[in-house]
């Protein structure tokens, strides 16, 4: 190819709310990340050339959490250059629900959901802390509306 | 670098609503585009490593029409694998307002502003036929609001 643009890589990350049979919000499914930089972050992972984000959110829950979920919505794009120890990486976050139980797979030693009163904010890696204090404080977020 | 991801290239596109001195909404600026695939297109360019999206589409928008924009919103990121004829790339499209006289600079052979009403769908390259639709369409485009 002639011209080759080189621009920050491209992940998506999803907040997934967990709802329990009687249509009880039980909070959001959190990962245990297997490799660097370790902690507990929200799921996601890089988009495949050839995929939408749509489709890398709803592979990637899959792959981390076993859960298959439904996006609701892209909730916001996250672009700091130092948000990823790494590199620059650039993530399109989205909102998502699922049923189920949620368990670690792939770059997940384990899948656990947290209440939205209890999540453990000082161990979030990469910039999931903002992240999810911005969620949680949208007054869209799912689990406000329903 | 041991580990490196491969994923879609990323850009910016501005949403540029022109307002006059009086407070009138004037439409919104398209340009020619210079390169390949020529057209009009809704201005726009890759984002650069170590830049936010935001800071992305502000340089963009003063590079392409000469305009300093202000970013009211994320409007949405739009990521077709086929939306871009040369390679798949990811775009976050922005909504902006600008006052004063756009002009075609850089990538832009022209810059030139269309009323809301007599945007020449046909000749929009991309998917920025797409966009705009949807744009035009969203209840919360400023140009609706104020």
């Amino acid at each position: 190819m002639a011209f080759e643009p080189k621009t920050p890589y491209l992940a998506v990350d999803g907040i997934i709310n967990l709802q329990d049979e009687f249509g009880n919000w039980l909070g959001i499914v959190l990962i245990e990340r297997k490799y660097s930089p370790v902690g507990l972050a929200i799921p996601g992972g890089f988009v495949e050339v050839g995929e939408s984000v749509e489709r890398a959110v709803i592979r990637e829950m899959k792959e981390e959490t076993s859960l298959d979920v439904v996006v609701l919505r892209q909730f916001r794009v996250f672009s700091k250059p130092d948000r990823d120890p790494r590199f620059h990486t650039v993530s399109v976050v989205f909102e998502c629900v699922a049923r189920g139980n949620p368990k670690g797979k792939d770059d997940a030693k384990v899948a656990k959901v947290f209440s939205y009163e209890e999540i453990p904010f000082d161990s979030l890696v990469f910039d999931h802390r903002e992240i999810l204090k911005k969620y949680l404080s949208d007054p869209l977020a799912v689990f406000k509306r329903l």
